[in-house]
């Protein structure tokens, strides 16, 4: 693991250069997939589930047979741990829920904010590697939470044929209502457009391959609201003298392991503490069930040496992370300071994996830099505040020199006859 | 004006169609716009200036003497109108200001919420037919109060080389920092990607034509953030006999008089409510300024009778309106019932142009239906909310069993291993 030694701040921006997912070959494809579905509906899904998976899609609805069958299928253990975590993500979520908001502005001027759930939602959940059991918690419980009437969520079925035992349980366990067997671009496009059987939601979330980031992009904004711009994970650790090199080894490793192209950053003022973690790291990748897809990983990230406390926070920030650990002495000290990053987990006892499972803050979290503009989701992104007001007659006498004054010089005229007409100026 | 009667449920989407913008031949041209902004920086604005608009570019940046020349320029009447609407706007979104949210999800495992204001961001301002300086104290207001650090914005040179005086003035007003004289999708791309003179932005918020909204579009998600999907304006008003018809039809003509793709609804159980504002509507446009646009707007509107208050308040919600004045007896027994629109405005003596500039609510609301997933411009539109926590190593024990089973059940060993490696299990 080479250290890098104070870079200069005209280097930081490559420094902080994420993976790049732009591909014309894909956005092409995920076109054509988006206009079948759009066109032909549940035809055009279970052509593509013979095209592109060579399965034959028999129920694009999971029935109720299948869910019951997966609930008495996952173990005692699994189902412990998804009620503890449910419970403090509850918790920390429900404490997010927004008040309405009103206020007299003026005399006679009463002006409210009323929040609103986003009344139809949908999740994708991947399979690849591994059954994202706990992205459903992180989604359908905040959406339940919002008070969205209808969660439906979408998942490939695996070779077998069906969904991971683990996300039916916790889709049901979340109250999800619709569980819909298929993936891909094609699932982004069922629920953005509806079909015969999938009903069409107004915002989609969820992490997926690139098929799925495309379709989630190429429709955001045209046909559906999406929860975030999508990119690899990755994790920023600042460690100091105090800092256990086996901890933050255990760390890096537990965001490398994610993917070939997650990003892993390490940060310290302490060159003898870099050189220690990178040889826990080596250490610990060779213990990993996931070792190749971490050594990608690792081979593209980064070690940084600032003796300057001030430039770890200013580099930190510049970087906006997705997770961010502060593994220090002191570590309110710099996170105080912290303006970007999706979630920070502070001190030597907080790992990046609490957060993930069980702690209760949200796991989907703002990459690739986008914490300097979105937060990680919350409440709010299942939440819509809807403005009303009321204004009486002698409110509207109030303001009604403003509101002609500034139509006239718009050259609204009309703007300001609505108002002329109502009271006498 | 045709009155539609109770139209059938399978005919309401139809109904709700708004005019589609989407043109490829836009598209092609604004990529074109982005990628030598991207390369060529100011280079590329000021060859751009001259293609497009005919103009050389002198100073980008619009200098303190210019400022100054159009604060003295401004009339009292206008300058007394913009504080006045501004002391409302800012009290309506101060009100809005988010807390910090700490909770013990249990113990030991403190989790934080932690509001932080966009640090840069960039408004829109178009020229056109007329300089819509209110839109700039509904987005720089909100961006102040937040506490956005750096609020840059653009807006296009009149043929006299020169921004109109009451944007500069509202722009100063509101603490706008940069204020640059450049328009069109260029502008966008300038805040995008920031140039040698234009500051980069993390979120582009504001109006504008076709080629403004295409560069918003091809950018969200990719360079920047945008506050909202853009669409034609629209206003749909619920009246019954109670209604004065004269106020409904002033109401309908204040929308459509902003653009000749503005969308007019009129929706009442009364066949002569409809009839009498449909003749008021007819009137009024006789004497309006801009009465070639609104002519244009309202051949494409409707005016629908629904015997059932319950099919007015489902169609509502249905259209989910960017403004819905309900101007009835007992307007609240509908708006309690509103689930789906961007402002709403309550009674007989409250018109949409008193949201437009003075009311203290946002006028930059969801169009084209948007107001299912999406709100109107709020403090939160100048927010991220970034999580943290602070885990002890009691804490961690308790969450260790929980976290390793989810861990291990999604085959993340480096997961595991993070809390293995600190607590004793």
């Amino acid at each position: 693991m080479d250290i890098c030694e104070n870079p200069l701040r005209n280097l930081w921006e490559d420094l902080c250069l994420r993976p790049s997912s732009l591909n014309q070959d894909v956005i092409s494809r995920v076109e054509k997939i988006i206009d079948r579905v759009r066109m032909h509906g549940d035809t055009a899904l279970r052509e593509l589930s013979m095209e592109i998976e060579k399965r034959k899609l028999d129920n694009i609805l999971v029935s109720d047979a299948e869910i019951r069958e997966a609930i008495d299928s996952v173990s005692e253990r699994t189902k412990r741990a998804v009620e503890n975590a449910a419970s403090n993500i509850r918790r920390f979520h429900e404490a997010q829920l927004p008040s309405q908001i009103e206020v007299e502005t003026a005399k006679g001027v009463k002006c409210i904010q009323k929040p609103l759930p986003i009344e139809k939602v949908g999740l994708y959940i991947p399979a690849g590697t591994a059954p994202l059991f706990s992205t459903i918690l992180m989604l359908a419980l905040p959406a339940q939470i919002a008070g969205c009437k209808e969660v439906s969520l979408c998942s490939p079925a695996g070779p077998s044929g069906k969904i991971a035992a683990e996300v039916l349980y916790a889709a049901h366990f979340c109250g999800v209502k619709n569980i819909y067997k298929i993936g891909g671009a094609q699932a982004i496009a069922a629920m953005a457009y509806g079909t015969e059987t999938v009903s069409r939601v107004y915002k989609i979330f969820g992490p997926g391959n690139q098929y799925v980031t495309t379709a989630k992009q190429l429709l955001n904004g045209k046909v559906v609201a999406i929860d975030m711009p999508a990119g690899p994970s990755e994790v920023m650790v600042i460690a100091d003298e105090t800092s256990n090199p086996s901890y933050a080894a255990a760390d890096l490793l537990s965001q490398a392991e994610h993917g070939r192209d997650s990003q892993v950053m390490l940060l310290s003022s302490s060159k003898s503490t870099l050189n220690a973690i990178a040889d826990e790291v080596m250490r610990q990748v060779e213990l990993l069930g996931r070792k190749d897809l971490a050594e990608t990983a690792l081979s593209h990230s980064r070690f940084i040496l600032f003796d300057l406390e001030e430039d770890i926070v200013d580099f930190a920030n510049f970087y906006a992370p997705e997770h961010l650990i502060v593994s220090t002495e002191k570590p309110w000290e710099i996170v105080d300071r912290i303006t970007a990053a999706g979630s920070v987990f502070v001190g030597h006892y907080t790992p990046e994996s609490a957060g993930d499972y069980a702690s209760g803050t949200n796991h989907t979290l703002p990459t690739c830099g986008w914490a300097r503009s979105f937060s990680g989701v919350n409440i709010d992104s299942f939440t819509r505040k809807m403005t009303i007001q009321e204004i009486s007659r002698e409110g509207l006498e109030g303001l009604s020199e403003t509101i002609v004054a500034m139509a006239e010089a718009e050259g609204l005229d009309a703007h300001a006859q609505a108002v002329k007409i109502r009271v006498t100026m």
